[in-house]
């Protein structure tokens, strides 16, 4: 991953000229990042593609960008796939990634050529129910149960309501097969926000394993491999960042050993990344509105956990820095907090940090992936604009603020009788 | 509070009617609740008034309804005041109680002639920089600090945002009275869903002692105090209801020997009760998409956490009723999840339900507060109608189905060059 630093733009003019809060991303070093990403895979004869996790930053603006730097889309609504199209991405680089899926969205996936990537083995009888058939490529999502223990945040796979278990997988092959699916991948995720490359290392050798017991057992050929998201970021400065060029390196070994020597090859390996790519290069800038002294200090800002939602929902840590006192000493320590009526609206606690006056402007780094898009509108806040720093150095604004119009438009002032 | 039951009118047949998932909300137990709890305070000689906290259920058809049966609104942010006020709710029954808040919203409470409730003693000067004066009345957020508990969900008083401590409530009522303030409020909010009324009544009892501390420290004489809100519902059929009428006649000994007795009567008594008022009076209701085995046995809702978040951030447990199989043995096991792309996305975990099946229609308990409102647009999930029942008996849609154009509304098509 490309080190992460401050964009190179005057934020506080930024915000002195549109207001905050807003979020802004860094498109140049995302390009960086993204290039990093794809010259550690570059080695995979079958081809490389990062499907992005939409849901990490559902803004057109950056599919747009993405989609012109390689990338794919992960998608699992339909609103998320209509985004990716529109975006231009090819239909052949956007995974339906689904679960609990309804009809209609089976559907809208097939008409639009994406690849279906099945959750539970029932919805073999659900795609052919919405479509009429089976596509031609078809991916299944594995999920290994006990043979693997997951890490902290996904949870257990035991306990997971995703995927196929392994006898499910094999019949679920066999019969995609016999009802004429020609092309075949083969999914799993079982990590989110990981800093072990280790840990997605073993994913891709559990995946390459399958694709030598699904040839023997279901009689298919993997085509691609998906090995799902979960590469996560350093949010605290003593975390390391996951190197793409080692985990590009360890997984080309297994591939070599597992694919290439047993004949399997050439395979697509994809990933469906979303933090790992924009994550680092996403900041939330906010003024401070006021500085309280209770039974600890407080720091108000105009930003809440409508606008990044991590920290109160995860306990999350967010770096943070007060913009013209980067090399003050950070000697006080403040609870920082946002306006919404919920004692959990805190973007930190006991955080050290240089004074504080009102009128600061912070930045909350690391916001460019399930941060805006994570925004509620609960306690009636608005959330606010995103900004992107194009290949060009020029500064857009790709989203503008919520109003009350916005906030009331599906309420129904004169109500509809229906019974 | 009034005994739960399902409402009276055909959710089956609604639900085949206008699609699902929706929620619907009991207009006629939500009177006869309200009956319950003003019935419960008639005999306060200063006038009782609920100050329905507006982001527990902030749709307008609600607000009508809640104003028509004496409810004020308890209002912390601009939107909230907006729709309080286009819902009729008289001024003087319009509370702010925000916290870290902005300039222009302390202006416009102001102006509508709303109670300025403030938060921290800074405020008295931000109150005169935004509106040039102080307003004729005046509350303050009391926070007892390590004088209280609190309870579980609220947090530690010392450790919240909140309020004004006991030193600097003296300290802020002198300055109020000294800028002209004439008539004063006193407020506080210690708990969150809390079950135990003796905890509701210790409130009452610390606020009324406060009353007498404040004539002798601060000369000033509280008109009004307001309790906050916290009076928790039984989501668990074996919790027990707060009884109002306990609540009533417990603080009405207390009112009695430390406000009557004392001679500081007649005090009107105000709460911010918003669950106890309407969270037991609504259900999401939710059709089985799918039936999935695979570790564990999952049933797949057309609702998802984007309808109702409480589970999923707080573990809450909801009731679920299966329509039509009210009588069976509840002999299987299931996880009831959403079809957010979120390993958290259940409503149920090890849940014991009748045998369940494709098609089926699930009703999900007391989502008549913090329901609809705190859903999020993650993963592009769009967020569901509403319905009410009317005092009459009739079914209004009061919200539609949000659509793509909602979710992309902000976003930038065309996104504009700022700098």
């Amino acid at each position: 991953m490309t080190e992460k630093k401050l964009p190179d733009v005057n934020l506080l003019s930024l915000a002195k000229k549109v207001g905050t809060p807003f979020n802004i991303y860094d498109g140049k070093a995302i390009a960086e990042n993204a290039k990093a990403l794809y010259d550690a895979f570059s080695w995979v004869d079958g081809g490389f593609t990062d499907f992005f996790a939409v849901k990490a930053l559902p803004n057109i603006n950056i599919l747009r960008l993405l989609a012109s730097l390689g990338f794919g889309a992960d998608c699992s609504s339909l609103p998320e796939l209509i985004l990716a199209k529109q975006a231009g991405i090819e239909p052949e680089k956007i995974v339906f990634t689904s679960n609990d899926t309804p009809d209609e969205e089976f559907k809208a996936a097939y008409d639009m050529g994406a690849i279906l990537n099945l959750d539970d083995i029932s919805h073999i009888d659900a795609v052919i129910r919405s479509c009429g058939r089976l596509p031609k490529t078809l991916c299944f999502r594995y999920n290994p149960g006990p043979e693997r223990t997951g890490n902290a945040i996904i949870g257990n796979p035991v306990e997971a309501k995703y995927g196929l278990t392994k006898v499910q997988l094999v019949e679920a092959y066999k019969r995609a097969k016999s009802l004429g699916v020609e092309t075949f991948g083969l999914h799993t995720m079982v990590a989110s926000n990981e800093l072990d490359p280790t840990y997605i290392v073993e994913t891709a050798r559990m995946i390459f394993s399958l694709v030598d017991l699904l040839y023997k057992e279901a009689g298919v050929r993997i085509s691609f491999v998906d090995l799902g998201g979960g590469v996560g970021i350093p949010y605290r400065k003593s975390d390391d960042a996951i190197s793409f060029s080692f985990l590009g390196s360890e997984i080309r070994k297994l591939y070599e050993s597992m694919i290439v020597e047993k004949g399997y090859g050439p395979v697509k390996v994809t990933f469906e990344m979303g933090r790992a790519i924009t994550g680092p290069f996403g900041y939330l800038v906010s003024t401070v509105r006021h500085v309280c002294r209770k039974y600890k200090d407080y720091v108000g800002l105009d930003a809440c956990m409508a606008d990044l939602m991590r920290p109160a929902l995860y306990g999350a840590y967010h770096h943070i820095t007060v913009l013209g006192k980067e090399d003050m000493a950070e000697d006080h320590v403040y609870d920082v907090t946002g306006s919404l009526c919920e004692n959990n609206d805190k973007f930190a606690i006991d955080r050290s940090l240089p004074e504080i006056e009102e009128g600061d402007v912070l930045v909350i780094h690391d916001t460019g992936a399930h941060g805006h898009s994570m925004g509620f509108n609960y306690n009636a806040k608005l959330r606010h604009a995103e900004y992107l720093i194009g290949l060009d150095g020029r500064i857009s604004r790709i989203r503008r603020n919520e109003t009350f119009e916005d906030y009331v438009r599906t309420m129904l002032y004169d109500p509809e009788e229906v019974m």
